[in-house]
C-alpha cells in the first residue's frame, strides 16, 4: 500500500500557489517549498507515489472522451526565464503519464506564415482534445511578455492582448478544458548557475543559448511583464499559479500535485459500455 | 554497472525480425521469442537496461539537430490486428524516452477531410522532423490492410498505392529518417482471450468494439493482405519487421531492441558549441 502524495501538502497546491488579489511575484522567494513541510528525501517519495495516482486519473480521463465526445480536457501552459526547469518538468513530470493522453506543444519564436495571422491563431491549433492532457512549452503570454520588455508590437496591441487573452481562455474553459497555467520563478542567481553548468559541460553545450544571457540583462522588465500578466490575466476561470522552482525538486512535485488536484477535481469516470456486454462475450467466443 | 541490454540477444534485432526475401508470415509462430534466448524475468531487466541506454541516444539525436538542421530523424511505423500491443508498446517502450523528442500519431478511420485527399496526404504531415523519434500508430498502410480486404477503394487504386509507398518512403528515408517498420503478430487465440478481459473488466470496456469482433471474422483475408504488403514494400531503404506478440514481455523488448539498434546506428553526437565558451562563461559570470 502506497501513501498518499499530498500527506506533507498543508492544502491543494491549486490554492496555495494561486495568483489572488494584492499578489506581488517580487514577494515569492524562488527557494521557499510554500505549502509542503516534506523535505527533499519525502519529495522524491511522494513524486513516485503521485505517478502512480496521476496514471488511473489519466487513464479515465481518456477513457471517458471516447465514449463522450464532449468530455473534459486539461491544458497545463508552462512560463518561465530560460533554465527554470521547464524541460525537467515536461521530463519527469508530464513524461509519467501514458504518451497516448497527452498533446505537447513547444512554441518557439514565431514563424513567417505565424506572424502574418493573428497572435492566438498558433496557439488554438494546439488546444487539447476532449480527454487529453495538453501541455504548452511556452504560450500566447509569450506575446505580452517577450512582446512586451521588446516592444515587439506596439503598445496598444500588446494592450489588447490581455483581454483577448481572456477571451480566448473564456472560450476554452467553456469547452471542458481546464487550464492550468504555471509560472516557473527561478532567481537570477539560480539561473547564472545553471546556465554556467551548461558551459562547463560539452554534452549541455547545445542547449545553451548566447541569447540567454541577453534576456538576463532585462530581468526585472521580465519580471515586471509576469506582473502585469499577473494583474491582467489571472481569471477566475484560469489562474495563474507561481511556482518557486530554485528547488528542482519542490518545482516538479509542486506541479504534479497542480495537475493531480485538476484531474480530482474533474474527477473523470469509467464510462459505461455501449454495447451488450453478455452478447458479445457470446459472439466473441463463438468467433 | 548496467548489463547491456543486448546479452541475451543472438544477433541484431533489426537483422533477426527482418522480412527478406521469400518471407511467410504463415510461418512465424506468434507465441515465439526469435533471437532472444532470456527468460521472460530477464526480459524485464534487460527492458529496463534498454530505457537507460535508449536515453543517451535519443538525447544526442535530439541535441545534434539543434545545431545541425538537416540531421537525422527515426520514424517507428507500428501495424497490428486489435489488442496486438500497440499501446503497451508506446507506454512502456516510446513512454519511456523524453516527450519533447516523441511526435505520436494515431491514425484512424480517415476524416471527411482526409479523404478528400490522396492517402499519403495525412501521414506525410506527421513526418517525424529532425532530431525528433516519430511514432505511427496505425499508418498508411491501413490503406492496403483493411482498404484490400474491405475493398475501400478500387483494386486498380489499391495496387497503384504499393508503389506510391515506396516512392514516399524512399523521399523521407532520402531526407534523412530512418523508417522501422514493424508488424505485431498474434494468433486469433491469443485476440480472443484479450477481448474477453476487456468484456470481463468494467475498468476495460471502453476498449471494447464490437467491430472488433467483425474484423477477426476476416482473419486469414487479413493475413494475406500482410504478407502481400510485406512482399510489395519490404525494401531495402525502409524494410519491414515481424514481432511475435502473443508474450508481451517479448514484443516490448523487441521493438525497444529495433529502436535503440536504429540509434546506435545513426550513432549522433553531442554537437559542438556554435559559440567561444570561454567569452560566455566570461560574459555570464559578469551578468
Amino acid at each position: 500500500m502506497t501513501a498518499k502524495s499530498n500527506h506533507h501538502w498543508a492544502a491543494a497546491a491549486l490554492d496555495v500557489l494561486r495568483v489572488g488579489e494584492g499578489f506581488r511575484l517580487a514577494d515569492v522567494d524562488p527557494h521557499s517549498t510554500p505549502g509542503y513541510s516534506g523535505s527533499k528525501a519525502d519529495a522524491q517519495d511522494d513524486l513516485a507515489a503521485g505517478v502512480d495516482e496521476l496514471d488511473p486519473l489519466q487513464e479515465r480521463l481518456f477513457a471517458q472522451s471516447r465514449v463522450e465526445p464532449a468530455s473534459a480536457s486539461v491544458l497545463l501552459v508552462l512560463q518561465a526565464m530560460d533554465s527554470a526547469g521547464k524541460g525537467g518538468i515536461i521530463r519527469h513530470v508530464v513524461g509519467s503519464v501514458d504518451p497516448q493522453g497527452v498533446m505537447l506543444a513547444a512554441f518557439k519564436k514565431p514563424t513567417k506564415e505565424e506572424l502574418a495571422h493573428d497572435f492566438l491563431w498558433r496557439i488554438q491549433q494546439r488546444v487539447p482534445t476532449p480527454g487529453m492532457i495538453g501541455v504548452f512549452d511556452r504560450s500566447h503570454y509569450e506575446d505580452v511578455l517577450i512582446g512586451r520588455v521588446r516592444s515587439l508590437a506596439p503598445a496598444d496591441e500588446i494592450e489588447r492582448r490581455y483581454d483577448a487573452i481572456n477571451e480566448f481562455e473564456k472560450r476554452v474553459t467553456d469547452a471542458g478544458t481546464r487550464v492550468v497555467k504555471v509560472m516557473l520563478h527561478i532567481s537570477p542567481d539560480e539561473q547564472r548557475e545553471r546556465l554556467m553548468e551548461r558551459l562547463d559541460r560539452p554534452d549541455k553545450h547545445w542547449k545553451y543559448n548566447p541569447g540567454d544571457v541577453d534576456e538576463r540583462a532585462l530581468w526585472p522588465q521580465y519580471m515586471d511583464a509576469y506582473q502585469i500578466a499577473f494583474e491582467r490575466t489571472s481569471t477566475d476561470h484560469a489562474p495563474w499559479h507561481v511556482v518557486p522552482a530554485d528547488r528542482k525538486w519542490y518545482a516538479r512535485l509542486a506541479v504534479q500535485a497542480l495537475l493531480r488536484e485538476t484531474l480530482e477535481r474533474i474527477d473523470p469516470q469509467w464510462p459505461t459500455a455501449t454495447f451488450d456486454v453478455e452478447a458479445e462475450k457470446a459472439r466473441l467466443a463463438a468467433s
